[in-house]
């Protein structure tokens, strides 16, 4: 029997096998729920054990990481597959038709939480390895498996568990599934993020606040002097206007021109979820390259003198605004940094002082589009789903596939199985049933097609 | 004896019932002082009573107004001389070298709570009044005395109270002695105040506070649009930019411009007292002329997304600022409100939504400068002080001003006789002994030139 058939015939057991997992409240935000946390990372555990995996529950500090190995052959290509076992909190619980750690099936959803993020997505893999296991006798290639349980906590033990471990981890390539699909039937294959710069902007002048009456007029105003200086960071046209801030960004591929020209998206449809009245990009771009391919620059959150009710007639002694940036390949944050500190230099002027503080940030990650990884995994896709995938980007950063890229040196597949409907923070999370039997197929085609990758 | 030899014979008399005065803790914010505001109300009222003035102390809702009131003649001025008897909380009273209602002389000053602000300077205004009664037997004009007790606590029952007392309170001009001299030995005169119109401008974007990383760069972010219209508020020369924002600014005329230019200002020392880098203005203009004779725009305030510590990385779904706009004759601010709304209007994009709430303002007022009152107020501080006064302007609002020239259509006279360093709100309150005694003798000089006005 070949794997994608004991994936199928093995359909129901595999769902319920999920609820088994499902049914553990493993809240990793809530210290009531610690020893569920510690109940889950040992099935994961057991069951990779079960699998002939070597397996180890490995301290964080925090929650702990499930580590799995399965090495095959030094001369195979090596997989490292990242997921987390911890689940958002269920509250609020009034809203759930049912329990949340009590799965059903309803019109061919799983509904529990954690279905769609991330346990039905990762315990995928298991079944994709455990279909090799189990009628070939062996994995095509060597897996790593690392499950971690402060997802939802953001993960704040993690990049020093990756460094601590760099060897441990050592692979070829990274596989995450835990996001969505472009919609329903239209699988997808996400191969780049854009990367963040972070700065903090003050303007001061007076040494207090004074009184705008006997100062106004003859006091340069830090809120007056910082709102002129934000509104030169862009141009008429929705252009950064920061010197050089486009000298490295990439130019986008026909490839990719091509995959963003193919993708069903319904740019009215998008806009109106956000409530917003119009779109307001550089001009010369579409939305999608808007918020994929193209560099932003958006104040954050701005401070200055009384926010509070009625009027006090000061002027305030300073004003301060946050700043990130969305980089795209090549840019970097530090350099971006430099140069927004640069140019915020150049136009203030001299009756306020000006203090830019860099905070760096978060290089764009973008898997090379003609190397055999995107390759390997659009394949898989198409015999899961009958159907090429399509190729997206994420306009924001996940900070574990940075983490990935900057210590292990490492490009991350992210092939999503969810949607963006599965209330994954919400009430009545869930995950499609076909979507997970699918996601289990897709795995094991994967698995089949990265072995035929030279390394 | 003319009265001005009866005050100079009488001055250890004088001063020592102004410390009498001076006794009482007359704190208008604290309620445990009630008690010393009635006493003080009743003190002052005595004081009038003894110098023949029908005197009463009037409900106002909040502490009582006294009001006295000595008519000679109908064919003679009437005077409507404003003052307050309540004074400053003396918190922090470990920073007073002495006890702050036990008043002390030393070098010169007599130090306490009240001594400048207000108690000296409205009892120099009894002590003129006296000096004419206890000499000539009786007054030149017709006099009324206002005294209020919430001044400290903003004057809220004050307005209302005109309003309601408009009949009683009827004169020919407004009396206050509640400020400064431009120095020592350097006696001034305030004409004019600046007004004031206030609006609150917020700027909405998406209906929620968005991912930046999802939607930077397509969906509009509503701090940056505020800061660019902001920016756009002012030419890069200091000028307002609203449209038609100067139709209605008066030209200063030769004898202001001999004022401003005659007065020893020294502008390096008063850029230093704020600690502002330098000095920003309208092109063209002077620092004295920025603060005094031209309208001014400044933000109050701006506030909008993410404002803690760290970044949060959002597109805020609104941004919003308070302005106040300082106007000169003969700007109105119903005016003003309407331009800046009008502006805004046109400049801002339609890919967010602007509200501009207005509040309306006080108007500017200014004594006329060719005008009978200035004339006599100069004469008087001449023979009082032996020097011609300087003629100043104030580039705040006083709010009282503003109601007797919107609800009793007068002019006021603001003669202050203190000092700019007389710690008026702070610890160690002083007084200069010399400038009460001309307090006194410029009343009594001032009551003489006032009677001789054609009304």
């Amino acid at each position: 029997m070949n794997p994608l058939d004991y994936l199928k015939e093995n359909e129901a057991k595999s769902l319920e096998q999920l609820k088994d997992l499902l049914r553990i409240p493993s809240v990793s935000a809530q210290t009531a729920h610690k020893k569920d946390m510690e109940s889950c990372a040992q099935w994961v555990a057991d069951y990779l054990k079960k699998l002939d995996f070597k397996a180890e529950i490995l301290d964080t500090g925090g929650h702990p990481v499930v580590f799995g190995e399965y090495h095959k052959s030094d001369d195979l290509p090596t997989i490292l597959i990242y997921g987390h076992y911890d689940v958002q909190p269920a509250d609020p619980l009034e809203l759930w038709k049912t329990a949340p750690f009590d799965p059903i099936e309803e019109n061919g959803y799983l509904i529990a939480r954690g279905a769609t993020d991330d346990k039905g997505q990762f315990f995928a893999h298991l079944k994709g390895a455990e279909s090799y296991l189990k009628t070939a006798g062996s994995l095509p290639l060597n897996i790593k498996f690392m499950i971690e349980g402060e997802e939802e906590v953001q993960s704040e033990n993690l990049p020093l568990f990756i460094e601590k471990n760099k060897d441990k981890l050592a692979a070829d390539v990274v596989l995450v599934s835990d996001g969505s699909q472009f919609g329903i039937d239209l699988p997808a294959i996400n191969y780049g993020l854009r990367g963040i710069a972070f700065v903090e902007v003050k303007v001061t002048g007076p040494d207090r606040d004074l009184h705008s009456g006997s100062y106004g007029g003859v006091i340069a105003n830090p809120v007056n002097v910082l709102a002129k200086l934000i509104g030169q960071l862009h141009d008429d046209e929705g252009r950064i206007a920061i010197d050089g801030f486009y000298d490295n960004v990439y130019t986008s591929s026909d490839w990719e021109q091509n995959q963003l020209a193919n993708l069903p998206f319904d740019a009215d449809e998008y806009l109106a979820t956000t409530g917003s009245p119009k779109y307001r990009g550089e001009k010369g771009f579409t939305p999608l390259e808007h918020t994929w391919i193209r560099p932003t620059l958006d104040c954050n959150g701005i401070t200055g003198g009384y926010q509070g009710e009625g009027a006090k007639t000061i002027i305030p002694s300073w004003a301060s605004t946050k700043i990130t940036m969305r980089l795209v390949p090549d840019m970097r944050p530090d350099e971006i940094c430099d140069k927004i500190e640069a140019y915020l230099k150049k136009i203030c002027p001299d009756y306020v002082t000006l203090k830019v503080i860099k905070h760096g940030g978060g290089n764009p990650v973008q898997v090379p589009t003609d190397g055999p990884w995107l390759k390997a995994a659009a394949k898989a896709v198409k015999t899961a789903f009958g159907k090429d995938p399509f190729f997206t980007k994420e306009g924001g950063s996940i900070p574990v596939v940075e983490t990935f890229s900057a210590v292990l040196g490492l490009d991350t597949l992210l092939i999503g199985f969810g949607q963006h409907d599965d209330n994954a923070h919400s009430p009545n999370e869930r995950f499609l049933i076909k979507d997970f039997h699918r996601a289990c197929q897709t795995s094991a085609a994967l698995f089949d097609e990265l072995s035929k990758v030279k390394v």
